[in-house]
């Protein structure tokens, strides 16, 4: 996996409008599928070229036409060249390190946002894919790097079983629903990270063994990091979008680009408050360990320190000189006995009025 | 208990308008209450329909419909459909995860709230529970997730008692009356808070034996933390409400505003204030654990260091070999104790220099 | 002692303009004194009522009355109806939990605010009392919740020895010179605990013992906090009144304001750095108590790693097996003394070589 | 190697516009290239002094010029007379230490960053460059503090073989170019660093040998730091350039600046996400090492405590009395073995019970 | 020496514009020194009386006035009066505790800056001295609360040599100067903190002997926030100095003030800077210490883990009970030893398991 700074870092020096080398990316074909829907009609065809595609739209109905693969730069560049979209966008949607944005032209409004989504064997790794949304009249393109993990698919769902009022309204309230799919996938990740800091709290609190609490705070971090870095600027952009006044959307569809808007807000809201308390578990846990160190050492000193000089006085008498007086009286061994007994009460007096004991 | 992010997780995909599933709830039918006043007039009564409830408002007197229980959703948007509110705004009603806002329509003001109450068993596990408020010319209407510990029950009872001006005032008052109960009731968990920080400190202080101070400082940063996340949007939201130029609001009202705002300000900084007491308890307490486990440490290395190599010295002669020339000296005995003496007494010396003793 | 989301919380619901209960509050009776002043004249009265105080106005000289204690609520209504205040703002006057505030009205300006100050035995526990301060044409009226430390007394002094241009100027010059001895009082709070914090830093500097730094800083944290949450909001209001176009402030006296307003910013801006000195100071004892854990666990393990083994040798001979021929052997001693030298030596070197010696 | 301040605090009180003295730096001269292009000529040629250099620019193509080399302040000034800037820019060229900015005058635009590259031995070993820019009609002037690894090399390269739009377009589009190619330079030092932070994030959650990642994070937050603090002024001197409506500026080209300002943005984010993935590295860091002290504390404590009490008991019936009768006793040794077992056995049982074991 | 807020807490109540009393200082009369320059002429005097000074005040050339030492609060007053300045400017002027700030008036604009400086013998306790600079039309006056490290030397310098522009430029020019040589000031300030801090990296890099850096960083700590709380508003009123609109200043000294604001805002940024890499290296030598700790308690534990136990096996043949049969076998002492080995080889293995060795 390349990361995003190290994608960049290649590209340094590279023309600008020049989609990274697909040398880089597994090779399955991109497809592309179109949706045609109105309020009486539904059709879902695959299509194999740019031009087969838009030559579908017509005024009459909304089309969405749907690109899965971002890695064939001349198909990106042909559908870039028929919808009049500027080279450089055509690069942003190609490649997929882009900060989401907003680009607002006369005639279309391009959307770039980054999907965190969760990886399928382990429940932490977040995976980034970004997905372009293109709205122009009676038509939406979309973009996406990958297959994302169905983030689009209730969309398709509402639109075949003519669900809501999805077949009803304008491409513009295509356009908000697919925005409002994605963004939502990202409470699944807060979800997720949330549970596994209330465990995390769990253990800390009941004090369980927990020898790796911190090491199983790294992805967690990564997961928040990675979120917010995708969404603080996703939120930015939906503002924009609520603020932009642009013909392409309808006013009915306004109210709606709001609440995703407070969506956004509430992510990245989400986000910060999630990595308050994994700091808050972290700082719980680090006193919890000062105090259990604490805790071990003074066994391990009130121990040694009641034996350690009694054992001293044994090893005296156990010595072989010839000359010990002590060791011929016959009060020699009760009376050391005594003195050991002493020497280790005083040591339990001592640790007791420390509050050690 | 399913968390916001949770709920909101669940919803992904679905269409905009649409209030989750109520299996998800417990199931009591949702009660609706209409209280009527005037200078002259209370009266009470407990009706059974959106309509009954609608019917009653009469321009004479100030109509508050009080609903409790968000789950019925066909309730609610029938008073969605005789209020004429938009549906989005029914579907935030009847969602119980909404960051607080306020709405502002030609014909009515609607405030989100979220009131974060203390539970009844455990002192500092918190709840959350929505609050709506409705304002329209000659009613209010308010919509509550649950029975929320009565913070209404003092509006109610200066009502009943004709108490202050209320009686007297319009509706925009009486909606003032009840933001400002809501907002207060958070000061009773500052106060819970405070309280428990202040009992954590004086522990600290006194170095009384704590080992779980750490564990007990989760719950409370989990209370503030809901705290702030509900307080901070409804600071604004007051902010928008005093600002907010409807003509819904009596003038002789806005002063009153004002002042809810004010302590919507005092609510936030508040929590500000104590999330810094209870870093600065958890901050000494750190420092003091790490200077006990020094001393501790101090005490087992003085008593061993002083006991070790004598006891070493003892060891020798206890020795079994037949030719050791100092077993048989009659100064044996003598010179090697006053030998002793010397090394503990160095020992001692070196931990006094040092300033450990 | 009740804190202020103590008294807030128990307000909760109650009728705004509702004075809390004077019964949580010690009895003396509040005192009402006219101090009236000119270039020429200077009188002073104790009065009974707030009419007799009232009446005193006269237009050719400037009057100050001074109220301590403000539980009588009767008493702040009465005052409140004959300046025509807003009876919010009376409350405001009479409840001592205010945020610091300016309330601008046509004939009249209130300010709003905190006096921090240190308590009379414990120097660094704090106490706070809220002043209030009204000024009207050739009126200035103070409410104080207590006689809290002579605040005032400076003022008075300058009045009655005729020093400085007191006596020759208006009322809004004695309400600027009020408002300047109170922000004033903040700095002997930051010089006390200024002071405290470079004996903190003086004793780990010069590695004392100090057992309880952590313990001390909590009350030195606690009085920056409070101080800060009372300034902040001062600054910000002694900014309104800077900017503020009342024609009750003499043009000449808005440099002096802008002079209170610059100690104001001074205020907070100390009590943000000598947070940060504490800070700083905390940390560096905690690195020192780090260190110091360190030196001692090193003195006990070079000890211990001496001694133990050449211990166990010597307990060995010890032993009391018929068959072990070293015992026998005339070399078997000094062979044994020579190899516990060696693994003391080797120990030694190992140690020396880590750079624990 | 002199730091910033240093430099900077030698040149206090000297005139401005006065360069530092050239002694301080190496001697290689300066050296200067002059690259002419438009769609069908492209030529590159060493000239020796400023005079040839401007001499060269004509209006039918786009002359780069390009300066290696600052300590020769009177080239330098040679420079400023004949292209007319103004002598503080002149010396804000020729002194290394500049937070980068951007002037904007009539005639010509001069863009000042910094360059952060990687150094050549030591991978995170950074060091800055100062890289001046500046525009005028047909004309880029470029000042580098030295060859600063190669980042115009590819810039060179596409004009060379007539690579993009590059040969096309005008100064303005050199200007974007090469701005572009410095910005990008700062990707493959946060790619390197997170590289870093990877690795250390897997020693850490492998719980590997770690002796030294405390120290090994200096230099990453060094490099970090240098990062940042000259990438901040220069993401706001992007956005200035952006917002800036000099007619030097093409329209076709202010796209690509947006994207450029849009790196910058994206190099400043970096910079933050990548110094909070190293603070939680480093905490999780602490936090593991506070976690295996205190296990070793616990086997020690353990093993110590189990056997230093009954070695005690051995040590007694070491002791060489002559009247003790359980050494007579035919019982005395099992019993005694006994006892130790239970001792022992006692110890382990209690350390069972505290979940030590 | 005497805190800021000392001598705050001690003015509190008194008059404003009484400069506080000069017996809280050393006595050394202050001295008024008057250099008068044009492109041709340069005179130096020294003179007794305000009066003289400004009598020698002509058109045809700067006059610049400079006082050493404000403790004579009549001659300040003297020269605010011949001078027409506010009695309160006047009392800032005396009081060396102001905040940076830029007072402007129709005919003369006066700058209060406060000059950190290093002191003499410890080469990081830090000194502050407070500087006000009053422009009018051919005149600047400068106060100096003392000598102040010769900071004016350079400027005083470049007019006797008539280096650079000096001396052919107006008074608004030297007004610049005199500003730019206090503000450069602050570089050799933050170039030595640095070097110390490189200086502490190195050490804990190394991981040599470092007992005190915990201490060491305190008056770095201080010195860095004296700096800052001197700087920030120091750039604030440069700002304020570059935007004001005032007549004095000639149009071709503003891009001088422009630069000196830039050198301002990086003065605060490198005091930001070095803080950062003062915590990292703090942080660092924390976490340092933390895994010594930890290795100097593994080698105790596995010292005393190996031989504590064989240790008791010794002892316990040593015991001198008639009846223990293993003493008389003649292979009682090698099985013995051989017991002891295992013991001590399964403890190493379980260390070794553990990656403890």
């Amino acid at each position: 996996m390349h990361s995003v700074f190290d994608i960049l870092s290649r590209k340094r020096g590279l023309s600008p409008g020049v989609i990274t080398d697909p040398d880089e990316r597994p090779k399955a074909p991109p497809t592309i599928e179109v949706i045609e829907f109105s309020a009486t009609v539904c059709e879902k065809h695959a299509v194999a070229t740019p031009a087969d595609a838009i030559q579908r739209v017509k005024p009459d109905r909304v089309t969405w036409i749907n690109i899965d693969g971002l890695w064939d730069s001349n198909l990106l560049h042909e559908f870039g060249n028929l919808l009049e979209i500027h080279p450089l966008l055509v690069e942003d949607i190609g490649t997929p390190i882009q900060r989401p944005k907003l680009e607002e032209q006369e005639d279309h409004l391009l959307a770039v946002v980054r999907l965190v989504s969760l990886g399928s064997e382990d429940p932490l790794s977040t995976s980034e894919t970004q997905v372009s949304l293109l709205l122009r009249e009676h038509l939406v393109v979309t973009f996406r790097e990958g297959r994302c993990g169905g983030a689009f698919d209730s969309v398709r769902g509402r639109i075949e079983a003519n669900r809501g009022r999805i077949r009803r309204a304008d491409a513009s309230y295509l356009f908000y629903a697919l925005l409002d799919s994605l963004v939502d996938q990202s409470f699944v990740l807060l979800a997720a990270v949330e549970d596994r800091i209330v465990n995390l709290e769990e253990r800390v609190e009941t004090n369980q063994n927990m020898p790796d609490i911190a090491a199983e705070t790294l992805p967690l971090r990564r997961a928040i990091s990675t979120l917010k870095r995708a969404a603080a600027p996703a939120r930015d952009m939906l503002g924009n979008l609520v603020r932009c006044d642009s013909t392409l959307i309808a006013d009915s569809v306004r109210p709606f680009l709001q609440d995703v808007q407070e969506h956004g807000v509430h992510v990245v809201e989400g986000a910060d408050t999630v990595r308050d308390s994994l700091n808050a578990v972290l700082e719980a846990h680090r006193s919890a360990v000062g105090m259990r160190t604490n805790e071990v050492m003074r066994v391990l000193t009130i121990i040694a320190s009641v034996f350690i000089p009694i054992t001293f006085v044994a090893g005296v008498y156990g010595m072989n000189f010839e000359l010990m007086p002590e060791l011929r009286s016959p009060w020699g061994y009760p009376v050391v006995l005594g003195v050991m007994g002493c020497l280790a009460g005083g040591m339990l007096w001592f640790f007791r009025k420390r509050g050690w004991l």
